[in-house]
C-alpha cells in the first residue's frame, strides 16, 4: 500500500541548495517535505566550502559576481542562525585567500586577475614572494609571489551539510527516498511526486534542487527541466595535526596552467581541490586527475607530501549553458528551479535560499538573483 | 569462562605465509589451528603477486636468488594443487616481465641490471625501444629500451589469499582471534597461546608467522623474537576494462632513480607498486607516495591516466638484518619462524611451506632454505 503526504512545499535534492532552501521556508512556517536518497551526499560532500567571490571571478563569469557578492554577504548571519539552530558549529574561518603564482608565466596571468579584481573592489597589493612566504612560511621557495583576498570565507563543507540535515530534520520532513516520477498539477490540483518505495508527496509548490542528478525526472515537463550538464571535480583530503597546522588560510595558484586550491580545515585537515572534467560519469577519480591534483599542491607545499592522503572523491557539479545558477519559478505554476550552482553552490546557498523563499511567498527576493531565472533559457 | 583448544601444531599469524604453512601441514595429517584477527589482511593483501626471482635480485640480495628461484620452480605445482583444493582460480600468469628504461640514466642503471641477471642465467637479449613497443603498444614513446624476462610468473595476491583461508578453512581450524600472550612449553608440556577472547590454545609446535606485527606477543622468550622491521610499501590499484586491456604481461621500470612496476591482472585491473618506506607506521598512505605512484606509472604509461584510481593501500612489509626470510626452528623447542619475507611474501610462499613442514614433521627439507634459519642472528 502505497504512503500519501500532503505538504505546502516539496523540494527534490538535498544538496546544499535544497536543505538550505528547505530549512529557511521551514523557519517562515511553511510545512516542507525534502526528498533525496543519500542527503548531502551528491557534490555538496566534495565540495571545499570556500566562499571566495573574487577568487572565483573569471572573465568569463564575472556576471556573477554581484549574486555572489551579496550571498557572501548574507553568509557570517546565515552561518550564526544556522549554528544556533542546529547547535553545532559550521567552520566559518575570516582568514581570507592568498592567491599566489608557482612561476613566471604564473605570475603574469595572476597580475592580470589582480588587475581585473580591482574592478570588483580589490585593494590589495602586489606581494612579493618573500612576503607570501612570510604568510604562510610552508610555501615553496619558488614561489614568484601573488596578493591576499581578505574578504574571502570559507566553513568546512561536511560540517554545514550536517548541521542543515539537523534542522531540516527537526523543523521539516526528510525522506530518504528517490522520486521516480513527476505528476504536474496547476490550476488548483496539487503537484504529485512518486517515489521508488511508492510513497506519494503533494504539494502545492515543488523545488527542484536536483544538482546535476543523472537522469531527469520521469514526467516532468520540459518548462522546468533544468538547463544543467555534469562537470566533474575531484578533491583530495589530506589529514594533518591540528596543532601544527601546515597552512594558515586558503592558498590557490595557478600550477602549469591548471588551478589549485589548498583549504586548511581546524582539525588540521587539508582539502585539495579540483580537477574539472565535462561529463566524468564515473564512480572513482582518473588517475590522471588525482595525479594532477597532488603533484600541484606539493609543488606550492612541498610539506603536504607527508601528509595522509585519507580520501579521494569526485562530484558531478550541476553548470547551466552560461555557468550561472538558475534560480526561481519555472513557466509551470508552482514549479521552481534551484540548481546550476556549479562552482559555487556554498557560496550561493544563502542568496538562493532566500530567494527561494521569498518566491514561494510571493514576496520580492534579492535583486542580486534576478538575472539568474529559469526564464533566461526559454 | 575460558575456551581450550589443543592441536599439534598452532600458527601465529594468517597471511599467505602462514596460511600457506598451515595448508600443507594439514595436508600431511597434522591438527592445525591458525591465528588471527584478520586473516590475509596485512601485507598479503597489498601484495601485487609477482613472482620475479630475477627482476628482484639486487646485487645486495643476490644471495636469495637460489631460494627464489627454487620456490619459484614450486609455484605451477603450489598453484594447480591450490586451485584444485579451494575450487577456485589464483590467476597464474605465464607473460613474464618486460623491464623498460625511461631515459639515458635509467638505459645505463637498466644495461647493467641485465648484465648481473646473465649471471643468474638470463639469456634475453637488449631491446630498443621500438621492439619494447611492440611489445607493449601503450608504453610511452620515449621509453629508451628493456629486455625480458621470459620466467617471471604472476599470480593475483587476493585471489590467492581467498583460496588459502577457504583450504584453511576447510582442513584446519582458522581462528580471527588476537594472541596477546604466549607461554612457552618444552619438555614434555605443551606450549600456550592466549587470545584476546580469552581462549587457550595449547599446541606441541607453535609457528611464527607474525609478518611485521607491531608488538611481539608478551611472554615470547627472546629466542623466537623475530628480528624484524617494518618497511612500508604502498600500491595503487587502477581500473580498466578487461577486454581492452592496456599492458598484457608484467612492466617493471626505474624512472628518477625509482622502482615501479605495472601488473595486469585478467579482470582488466592494473597494480601499480610499490613505494618502500622504512617504519611508516600510519593508516593511510602519505600524499607524496601517492603521487611518485602515479608520476611514475603515467610517465611509462600515459593511457593509465583515464584509469579509475580504486583503492591505495599501504602495508608493512617484514624485512630482517640482511633482508632475507628467516625460516625454521629457533633455539626454543618447538617453535619455528616463518616471517621476514619483506618484498618476496608470494614469492617465496611454496618453498617456505615445504621447509615449515618438514621441519615440523622431522623431515629433511629443501636444502635452499639453510641459509636462512633463525640461528643465522644469534
Amino acid at each position: 500500500m502505497s504512503r500519501r503526504d500532503r505538504a505546502d512545499v516539496a523540494v527534490v535534492g538535498a544538496g546544499v541548495i535544497g536543505l538550505g532552501a528547505a530549512w529557511r521556508a521551514a523557519r517562515r512556517g511553511l510545512e516542507v517535505i525534502v526528498l533525496d536518497p543519500a542527503p548531502g551526499m551528491g557534490a555538496s560532500w566534495a565540495a571545499a566550502g570556500m566562499l571566495a567571490p573574487l577568487s572565483e571571478a573569471t572573465p568569463r563569469e564575472a556576471a556573477l559576481f554581484p549574486l555572489a557578492s551579496d550571498s557572501l554577504d548574507r553568509w557570517p548571519a546565515f552561518a550564526a542562525d544556522l549554528e544556533a539552530d542546529a547547535g553545532a558549529e559550521v567552520g566559518l574561518r575570516h582568514e581570507g585567500t592568498l592567491a599566489i603564482a608557482l612561476d613566471d608565466d604564473d605570475r603574469r596571468h595572476l597580475a592580470d586577475v589582480l588587475d581585473r579584481s580591482r574592478n570588483f573592489g580589490l585593494s590589495s597589493e602586489w606581494l612579493a614572494g618573500r612576503a607570501c612566504r612570510r604568510l604562510e612560511p610552508a610555501l615553496h621557495p619558488s614561489v614568484r609571489g601573488g596578493f591576499e583576498i581578505p574578504t574571502d570565507l570559507q566553513v568546512d563543507n561536511r560540517a554545514v551539510v550536517a548541521a542543515l540535515v539537523g534542522v531540516v530534520e527537526a523543523r521539516a520532513s526528510l525522506r530518504r527516498e528517490t522520486v521516480v516520477e513527476f505528476r504536474p498539477g496547476g490550476n488548483g490540483r496539487a503537484h504529485r511526486l512518486l517515489t521508488a518505495s511508492g510513497e506519494v508527496v503533494e504539494a502545492d509548490q515543488v523545488v527542484l534542487a536536483t544538482g546535476a542528478a543523472a537522469s531527469p525526472i520521469a514526467g516532468a515537463p520540459d518548462a522546468c527541466r533544468p538547463p544543467v550538464r555534469p562537470v566533474r571535480g575531484d578533491i583530495a583530503r589530506l589529514k594533518g595535526d591540528p596543532d601544527e597546522p601546515v597552512l594558515s588560510r586558503v592558498v590557490r595558484a595557478y600550477v602549469e596552467g591548471r588551478f589549485v586550491y589548498l583549504v586548511p580545515r581546524r582539525n588540521g585537515e587539508v582539502v585539495v581541490g579540483a580537477t574539472s572534467e565535462e561529463g566524468g560519469w564515473r564512480t572513482a577519480s582518473r588517475a590522471g586527475a588525482v595525479h594532477d591534483l597532488l603533484h600541484d599542491a606539493i609543488a606550492i607545499v612541498p610539506a603536504l607530501s607527508e601528509l595522509e592522503l585519507v580520501e579521494v572523491i569526485g562530484r558531478l557539479r550541476p553548470a547551466t549553458p552560461d555557468n550561472a545558477p538558475v534560480i526561481g519559478q519555472t513557466a509551470l505554476e508552482g514549479v521552481l528551479l534551484a540548481t546550476g550552482h556549479y562552482r559555487h553552490g556554498f557560496l550561493l546557498c544563502p542568496v538562493t535560499a532566500d530567494a527561494v523563499v521569498a518566491a514561494l511567498l510571493g514576496e520580492p527576493g534579492p535583486s542580486s538573483v534576478t538575472p539568474f531565472t529559469p526564464a533566461r533559457f526559454s
